[in-house]
């Protein structure tokens, strides 16, 4: 737990009555595939996957922003787009077989190991818990279900309901219509600095997990809090 | 000129009446300032200057999606919160006095060699020309000042009217609005593939401009007319 996180105990009226989760980079590994990228491209896993995931998010920006969500696609295929931007750009070998295993790699990336523990802590204080993802349904379902979250999370949320992805604020607004909370009664965590910094914006109690160590995004706007691991979130609720 | 080019050649009735350019990576070399990056920070140099451009870029997104533009800041402090991220993210001694120097270099970045040459020949051909851009009016101002292209430009637009930046379809409308003309009437010439790809959607006549032989965005559209040099745009007149 570090200090930002060990200071930000709240007092009950303060503490949120709900928590969501980002899916992708906060409960699910994103990274995890750069291992079967490494096995097929030696020395460029790890690039690939890097440009892979940062188009990725490119994409899911451009279409939201484009012609007012005209040009929407489904997370999944974004991710097919991005895999493909990737391998043409550091000029891979990127057969159709090594395109599907990788796909299917991301469609079981490795769930962080606190995830449970965390959400299970978080139902036995009341809490209400969930996911609000730009990652579409059936991607979601078989996340959850290959993480056996099932039982600990009471909304399990998709952008592709309203075909605009996060940073939109009608993305956001998603988990206030689920709850019939204010985003203010509602805690949301996110690893992705930009998800934590547009869910600031949003009026969410936000909770940046800052995982690699990384500089928070230079707005003039900080995360109302931010820890280095999913459980430092506890530390909110702690008595 | 590659052969996309060469096959571009349009019919009289086809051709664009106007074409409008964008500014920075198109008519200015944003990565002139890698040389004086990498003067400070050696062996960074271009890993800063990447970093620096790609957080520019998102901030605009971020900042254009999130709460209707509430968020919204002109250019000119995106460019210097892209330098500070870049900064903090390579951890590098990025003192004040540095800060300054780079952000001076970026107002006065190089301009690609073409530029006058390739103006000159459309207004020869009585094509209206232009730039419409994400810099705010003050960057634009000494940016086609230092290039001496004044007055070989009839339009030169900023986004910062409208608080949105590209690839926000208002801010791609400005260029119909200043001119009267349809946006297929309009040629739009960009070598960023983000810009090509959002005014290909909006409805320009597109040129991608690919100066450093990169794949294009793999999202299922194809800019209109491709090159890799701004040269190449001519041929779309040729008789």
């Amino acid at each position: 737990m570090d200090k930002t996180a060990q200071n930000s105990s709240l007092l009950p009226a303060q503490r949120p009555r709900a928590i969501f989760f980002d899916a992708y980079g906060t409960l699910f590994d994103v990274y995890s595939v750069g291992l079967l990228a490494e096995q097929f491209f030696p020395g460029q896993g790890q690039a690939f996957s890097q440009i892979w995931r940062d188009k990725q998010i490119e994409y899911s920006r451009l279409v939201t922003t484009s012609n007012h969500g005209q040009h929407y696609q489904p997370f999944w295929d974004l991710t097919l787009a991005g895999l493909r931007y990737a391998g043409l750009r550091l000029k891979l070998d990127l057969t159709a077989e090594r395109e599907q295993q990788l796909m299917n790699q991301y469609r079981h990336l490795s769930a962080f190991p606190e995830n449970r523990e965390v959400l299970q802590a978080l139902k036995d204080r009341g809490v209400v818990t969930g996911i609000l993802s730009n990652g579409d349904p059936s991607m979601l379902d078989v996340a959850v279900k290959s993480a056996g979250l099932g039982d600990l999370l009471d909304h399990v949320i998709s952008v592709d309901s309203i075909r605009k992805y996060k940073t939109h604020p009608d993305a956001y607004a998603l988990a206030e219509q689920a709850t019939g909370l204010k985003a203010s009664q509602i805690g949301f965590v996110s690893c992705n600095s930009w998800d934590a910094l547009a869910a600031t914006w949003y009026g969410y109690q936000t909770f940046w997990v800052n995982r690699y160590q990384l500089p928070f995004e230079t707005l003039g706007t900080e995360p109302c809090h931010t820890g280095s691991n999913l459980k430092d979130v506890l530390s909110l609720l702690a008595d």
